[in-house]
């Protein structure tokens, strides 16, 4: 079969390092024997929004709606719009109403990167983060009243679905499953929000009694980004809502130097939409234009969209070549100490693929 | 004058770190001529409960209420008594009642204390966090719809008043102009968190211009927890919601490998109710009842208080002895790598206060 991927550069250095994730990927395609075709695409970025007003032709969905994948490189330039009409207006539309319920990102010391944490090594952090990515506290409900006086007030209601809640955690308790340490972590505050995470944490228990082979506790969230930092191999599947996940999945790869770098899926599981597969990054302006970005946060989403496509073997030969490649100080980028630029890094890669 | 203070252990080490806690007070108070007289309590504990039934007896405001301050050892044993019964019946009912809508935390590396960040050295990492301690995502405000069935819902209001944000941000730019640095970063995560979090940024941007001698910045908290660990020397007051602020100081004396001796004041700025100091950490069931857990965290609040009362010189002394203390290996407890028990660190600080 032959696999449609629509390919969105969109701003900033997104431009520059998704060429290397596609040398990577038909490397990687070439090797393993799988079809790729692309369909570029130039909405969700600035220059596409200076041209037509928006963000996305109003028949985006036609668009990309039945592509296999969507590959994704960085939107948003805050100098230029501002982040709630190129994030709102992209990024976050993809994933309610594409329905990508899951943001899965590695977290994961990889050899070449310096950690900030004293004393750990390559194989010490290796966990992942899996965050509910449609509902939570990014909710539209809510407002202000008495605008302008003493009196002004905001709310702005965190809003948690038996629906949404059960499939991340299904999706997450599988995960860990799958996994040799089988272990899942939930985050938490229900000593402090006392509503929702109270029920966050009820539906927890409930989903573990469906999965006895996991074993599985809880962190209030305060104590949880402490311990990422104390305990970093204390993880091995960690699960937590649009929020906590977001903090989670910003300060894991911090832990392991790698923010860079890091990779993320915005996934569909049951596959009735396309997913996207982005570096955590973001368009960087200040780097933009000069080919020193790193592409590797590009390349490994590519990895993990290979394995979202089922391309199990395709997606580890990049993992590894990443790997191969991080080691070697002249083929790393500036970034990383090294003084490869970001053509020649891409290359590196895609001649390490085998 | 003679200042009273209430002093309520609570429950496990809280018990335990309190004496030593008084004994440092006393020593600095004999030496800068302060005049102290202590109260003492034993509500808000698990004791006290097993004989009366709730935390705190009906009449605690008109028993503590008139005090110069609080000073408080720990509460909650989860094993006993749920959370939500014994901090929402002291803790928060605290911070509620008696309007102390400011959480203060330092985020220092001391000496003698193993820091999880490679290459920090003391002297490189000292903040503090501005934490507000009464609305925000702690709201009561909320509930659960259709329960048991497919449609079953929940949700919590996060609450953000004028009055709220307002006093917090001219508490922490007050503080900030009170440092040599000038420098306060904003907690915010308004490109995700769109009604309550662009409210917080707007009001942050009005008193701003009320402090034109303040430098000051912002950060998303999810690549601001990854600051704390990448570049904690950035930072010189931090202030943030209620739930950004529980986050960040326990994230923040973590990357100084301080969480067992932190301290912190819930504190009242106008002085209409007594303020609390308190060890961030909890009462320690498993190592209750022996004798060695770290007095450090309550000492380091006394200090905190004494600043609070205005005897800045006799909270100095403490804190100067505290960090005398601690770079004695033989004077530390076990936790910190010494072979000291709670009294023997206790006694050591109170001779080094000078
Ligand atoms: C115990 C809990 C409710 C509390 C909080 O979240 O406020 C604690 O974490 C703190 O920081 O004092
Ligand atoms: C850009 C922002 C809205 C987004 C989020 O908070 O979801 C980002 O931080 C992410 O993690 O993808």
């Amino acid at each position: 079969k032959q696999y449609r991927i629509a390919v969105i550069p969109g701003d900033g250095i997104g431009k520059e390092v998704m060429p290397e994730g596609l040398r990577v990927l038909e490397a990687a395609a070439k090797k393993h024997n799988v079809s790729l075709h692309f369909d570029h695409f130039d909405f969700s970025s600035w220059d596409y929004y200076e041209k037509h007003g928006q963000m996305m032709p109003d028949d985006w969905k036609e668009k990309i709606g039945k592509h296999d994948a969507i590959y994704f490189g960085a939107v948003g330039w805050p100098a230029k719009i501002p982040d709630h009409v190129s994030l709102w207006g992209s990024l976050i539309k993809f994933r309610r109403e594409f329905d990508q319920y899951v943001n899965l990102r590695p977290v994961r010391l990889m050899p070449g990167v310096p950690s900030p944490l004293a004393g750990r090594k390559p194989g010490d952090i290796d966990f992942w983060v899996v965050r509910e990515n449609t509902e939570g506290e990014y909710s539209s409900v809510g407002g202000r009243m008495f605008p302008d006086t003493d009196r002004e007030f905001v709310t702005q209601q965190t809003v948690m679905t038996r629906t949404g809640v059960d499939r991340i955690l299904k999706f997450a308790f599988e995960l860990a499953q799958s996994r040799p340490k089988k272990h899942l972590t939930s985050a938490t505050k229900s000593n402090g929000i006392s509503i929702t995470m109270p029920y966050w944490d009820e539906r927890v228990e409930a989903m573990a009694k469906k999965f006895p082979g996991v074993k599985w506790d809880k962190y209030h969230i305060d104590i949880l980004t402490a311990n990422f930092v104390l305990h970093p191999d204390w993880f091995d599947v960690v699960v937590g809502s649009n929020l906590f996940g977001d903090i989670l999945s910003d300060l894991g790869p911090a832990c392991t130097g790698t923010i860079g770098i890091a990779p993320s899926g915005n996934i569909n599981p049951e596959g009735d939409f396309p997913s996207v597969f982005e570096p955590v990054h973001g368009s960087a302006p200040d780097i933009a234009g000069q080919g020193i970005a790193n592409p590797i946060g590009a390349i490994w989403s590519g990895a993990m969209m290979f394995e979202h496509l089922g391309e199990k073997e395709a997606g580890k030969s990049i993992v590894e070549a990443i790997e191969r490649t991080l080691a070697e100080r002249t083929l790393r980028t500036k970034d990383l100490g090294g003084n490869a630029d970001t053509t020649a890094c891409g290359k590196a890669v895609a001649d390490m693929v085998d």
